[in-house]
């Protein structure tokens, strides 16, 4: 199992529209993220800071992504999604939320 | 079980330090965690921000994190801690690292 921590802002003033959509995320991203061997993924807010926690159960993490992001529905809800965000400059190529180093982890 | 996300920064200049010595956690520190019932404690770092995540599996948080913070080990390690961070002007009274809002959630 592979884990990971991500990091993106979410515009002040979209805030309470990103949190009202993720009070009622469509079930077929739901499904996506679970066919695509997410599991036990949080999203926490503060100040402007999305973080992401998630977990990946698969064995090929960026064929995953891929089948995700080619998903219709994914698309449509990530079309949503982009605006009310603001990705860190420092994200690498091709990120959209910014991947985290893990400096710590105990079970 | 409650999930946690907590933010907190690092000092630009203390982060490598920070680094080495969460790569090498002190045994006792390790041991009080499991003993306060915190399980899948992991902490990520981009851009001078620390992100922890963490699993409560106890029933009264705020009586083993009072456990926690009697321990002299644990009150030792985060003196060394302490200097290396910089928390956020917004966490609330008696916070160091400061509680994030869970925004979602999937299994």
């Amino acid at each position: 199992m592979q884990r990971h921590g991500q990091v993106i802002r979410v515009l002040p003033e979209k805030l309470e529209e990103y949190k009202a959509y993720h009070a009622r995320v469509w079930p077929e991203v739901l499904e996506k993220i679970q066919d695509c061997r997410i599991r036990n993924y949080s999203i926490y807010h503060k100040d402007g800071f999305l973080f992401a926690y998630f977990e990946y159960v698969g064995d090929d993490f960026e064929a995953d992504m891929a089948k995700m992001a080619a998903d219709p529905k994914t698309q449509e809800w990530w079309a949503i999604m982009r605006p009310l965000q603001q990705p860190l400059e420092s994200r690498a190529e091709g990120e959209w939320w910014a991947e985290m180093q893990e400096v710590f982890h105990t079970d």
